[in-house]
């Protein structure tokens, strides 16, 4: 029996958002939309839409004004230059946390792999990453994850403002290349993980990793078991269509941020418009 | 024997800036200053002083220009708003890195305890904290630390700029309370480890605890031996001068930041400009 | 006989502007046509239209150099956040005062009802408002019509700069509810008032409402003797059609000025792209 | 016995905002000052101060968090070019009752006779002004407080946020010239004044003309009787000492705003350092 | 063979950019390509693209990095009002000017026959202009290409930088009027003068008329020995097609800077989107 | 007889604007003063004074509203970084311009020697330079002048603005070192300078040298025929007291520019504020 309160998703109108906008509706909560873009859906009964952009501080506050859940999906969402980087997603960051503490909101965060994006990919029996591991961001956008998961660190040992980080893998409807049988997250998986973020009692500051059951996965302990919730998909499933799909750059293939821990990507100052996979 | 190319101070006009101009510069070194107010000093012989502001990139890129080390102590040095913290502890942050990516220079972070405020300070045999512990920022200024900490670790993984990350704990000429017989740094101390991150051979991404040899440290292991430093002085010589003085604030005396893990500085926006203690 | 000073008409590609556009140029006046969007349609002869933003102080006063008139028909048109009025309807507005009073023209300022849109609709036989009514604004988009007429009361009281404020009911091809048997100004009526207000003798600062010879309408003494204008239309021919339109919020049917006087238009930060009706 | 909510005084380092800083301090109430420049005196017991930007809207939104009542006393207190005014008294006002709206506050708002100064000053037996005359701003900065007073119409006819508006002549130790006799407000008066917007229990939007009990005043009915305030004070005590004291313009002699109804103040963007009295 | 160091071609999607992206990729040059609007044509092997706006310092400094020569097209390229121009053409120069002297690149700047329109077209055996004639510069383009040419004169005689200005002509497919037969710059005669530009072993500061080798040019001698390049095509073979064609426009016709010196146009604010021809 | 429009004098409170306010005011002109920091002295009789940024263009147009001449000493005057130089000397020079073609105004406008400084001093029998020299500005503070005498020339050749551009050397009560017995510009010599520039019937767009009647001047040919002007005091009085006095710098001695010239001023951003000497 869904919250009763409303919940602010931002980032509505990205591919996780307008997905998160249906399952959640679907399920009786009331959301109240937003992002920098417009929603490119039918708005589903009882939700609306505000345009809205994150450093615009009192935007968001009143958008969360009321809420019981802000679930922060918006800003940049792949690796960009700093610049563009710093506004929604430090500057940002910051109206969202202050937003929550002023009406007792939590909030649940798409954090990434790319917080700890250089950590080398586990080989055979290694042990596999802890959500306590050292951060180890590999771009400026997996810097502004860090940051972002230590808002909610600070902002829960200072405030009591309780906050969900979930260090997204690769969210898609399916994995596409080899380093996804680890990574991938199915959309059902993530929108169980979200209905759990919403309903769970008492979360504190936690750390999830966002990934399907697979046996390939790059990472172990977290804290799902505050949640309640557990994966039910796996990337297993697709070993054989894309199993033998890598990248010929070994830097890319060592470390666990895959493309993002290049240089090269870095001087262009991101993806360009043409690299369209692998974004969150 | 100094390194021959010249070196970027930060923040010269700070407390720190002054102290390291003048130490510095008695060593042989060729120092370019810069800070945001001007030098209140008499310029050392063969130092150069030019006022600039952290945000304003190309000046910071031409002050790096031909440097062999930047020591940046530049920034807001206090908790203060999120607002005022961020111009130049994160994007001048990111200036300072983008300066010595392009001329090869190491950079020497005015980190802070407060990157890490939050742990409890430790009672009887209780383990000290090493370096890798989590971080626990206490504040927008501590959250700025943390992000600097690893803005660093990122060009040494990505770019291979090297980065020396000293945590000061309160540098004074002498500590003020019993908190300080924990965390003082006493200027000598620190005028030599300076002196170490610049002539060191290979320092990578490293992080030392800046305190002085202090038999009530909270802190324990870091990088030190990378650097070939090992402090020289100690609070102990002032524990009868100021081991009673003591908050009567419960939370301040709990944490290893003080008075910056207290919610009431947070509403204020900061420190008074009359609250002018333990300024690091 | 036009004047033959040139004409300056902002907000030239608006419904109203493009109308007035055509209808002037028939009529022999030399416009010069701006707005932030170009202009959609063919250009009449002898007109020029340059692409500014009213908050681009000198490009404003560039454009009315040498100018009789000012009509100002330009501006955010609808209810929308504070953050965004602001700019064009509160700054831009300046701007305009602030050329005509340089070049000596006269300013027709496209004031609206939602600047009295909190006065309740009047009931069987009560009273119609007069001009001279309290200001009741029902968003900030009102609120700054309101600031827009004070001003010109200002600047006719400070500087001598004549000023005609048009209080637009509902300025459409043909009404669409039953509101707007009230409100309704039909095109030709808008256009025979421009007309005037730009060949009217004298005006000082005077106040007209726009609404066409409506037996319902809200609204009864102004100045329009000064200008020598009566609407000849009446939305009286469209009670078959639309008379039964209305809206099932009761506050909306309650206030002169509809939904804009709704909280839930409030907290959404103004119309959605979808409510298109009843823009002025 | 004083409302337990905190109250927050904006303009705190005013004159204005000082005295009644010492006074509503020593009548018990818990004050959270703000001023854009430091509060010049020692600060009372249970008051804190922090220095903030009425454009700085999280910060001004932060410091209203969890009052009951908003003094609004910052912003531009005199006649300034738009430019500088639109920042604090339009945007900053915003500010303002947004934050009262989020948080329940009552607003109480430091409005001027300038918001109605191009009224002539009543000769003879000639009517005086009730609080609903026309407004007649006679400057940007009149025109400021007209927008605040009708933000404030708007706020409590959309939002229920009541507001009282105070028309403050001139608020000086004493009166200094002949205008002063009609327009003084002793520092008592208006003390007693805010304790009762403050304390009364219901005020909605009112307006109150904010002077003493002056024989040659130029105002009449408002609505005080809301508030349980009356003024105890009288400027003709000062007569034999001021009355003679006139300007030797008479655009200033004849309206009510005094010399800010000048063209010549116009052109020069307002007062000069020089021009030192009859600032409200 | 070409320079074995990359070379910046900024304005790189504009018309000339796009011909001299294919033809340079084509002759093996390593392109690194920016423009403030995506590249519209598939990239050449080897050839990069980064998204930049030349305001911003470090996006740009980050491109020249490592390159020996940067082409300088872009910016406004058409007169436009001064407050379009001045960022890209005053600010964005000199952040092309810092980044060759850091990063010890030539610069190659795309200058313009407008810097010098307001010299009348040489009439029967008048002498023509030599490129150290007076500048006379028809608009704010013109004016800013002349800011450009002298900045290269600073930079040469004060950092050793070496710059190429080309004062284009008119470089289109083909000459569309009588001023083009004098004016016109063929593509291939660019394109090999790029690549000389380029080669050229020592350039210093220098300037070079871009126009084909057109009997009725208006301009005589100029620093093109330097680089070795003679142009090759002549508008002479369009004589019988466009000779005839003139503007009524008088003005237009006696200036070398053609439509750009009518004042018309000034009041405008630039060429309206339908004036489609002349743009360089 | 003096011109009966105001004069607008822009730059008031230098040492060059104040010394003309004395001079202007005593000889019978009506002056309007503004600079962006306040006038120290005590005003004239019949002047008055306004605080503007010339950054602020409606502040500035509102200034020039009415007058005749503009004597535009404002900006910055002394080398400094392009990011501060822009502001005033780029945008704020266009906004001079556009108030001088509004209103019909001429503009006197203090250009400088360092707009040529990067020619080499005449030894022995050279030829001294004439006013249509080539421009070889020597620092971004130079070349703002030249860009200031083009927009001269533009607006001349386009908007009929009359313009008169003096060369200043170096203003100052007297020389203080052998280069200033070539360029020193007695303030008598300023001051009658400047009434011919009012007075003279017609000036066009022309430019002087702004020095005394120097044997050692560097300079030859201008337009001060126009004006009616020559300088009657000569630097070579003071030969015997600062004629040893050079630096020992050699390119300093080597170009006109003098110090302006030296790479190392370049670096450090212009002259630190210990750097008095030679501000024009």
């Amino acid at each position: 029996m869904p919250d009763t309160k409303p919940i602010l998703l931002t980032g509505a109108s990205g591919n996780l958002g307008r997905m998160l906008t249906k399952e959640l509706s679907a399920a009786g909560y009331t959301l109240r939309l937003t992002d920098i873009v417009p929603f490119p859906d039918e708005l589903p009964k009882g939700a609306s839409f505000v345009k809205a952009d994150l450093t615009d501080s009192l935007a968001i506050v009143r958008q969360a004004e009321g809420c019981g859940t802000i679930l922060h999906f918006g800003g940049v969402s792949v690796e960009r230059p700093f610049e563009e980087v710093a506004g929604p997603n430090l500057h940002g960051l910051y109206h969202i946390y202050e937003a929550a503490r002023m009406f007792g909101a939590r909030v649940v965060f798409a954090s990434s792999n790319h917080s700890i994006g250089f950590h080398e990919r586990p080989q055979g029996n290694a042990a596999k990453l802890d959500a306590d591991c050292a951060f180890r961001p590999d771009g400026y956008y997996g810097l502004s994850k860090v940051y972002g998961e230590l808002m909610g660190r600070l902002y829960w040992d200072k405030h009591g403002v309780e906050n969900v980080n979930i260090r997204i893998g690769s969210c898609f409807p399916k994995p596409i290349n080899k380093r996804m049988l680890a990574t991938w997250l199915s959309y059902p998986d993530l929108a169980r993980l979200i209905a759990r973020t919403i309903e769970a009692e008492r979360v504190g500051h936690c750390v999830v990793w966002g990934a399907s059951k697979n046996p390939d996965s790059f990472w172990a302990e977290d804290h799902r078991d505050r949640l309640g919730w557990a994966p039910q998909d796996t990337a297993e499933d697709f070993r054989a269509e894309v199993g033998h799909i890598v990248s010929d750059d070994a830097v890319e293939e060592r470390y666990q941020g895959g493309g993002y821990t290049s240089i090269e990507y870095s001087r262009k100052g991101g993806f360009s418009p043409r690299d369209q996979f692998d974004l969150e």
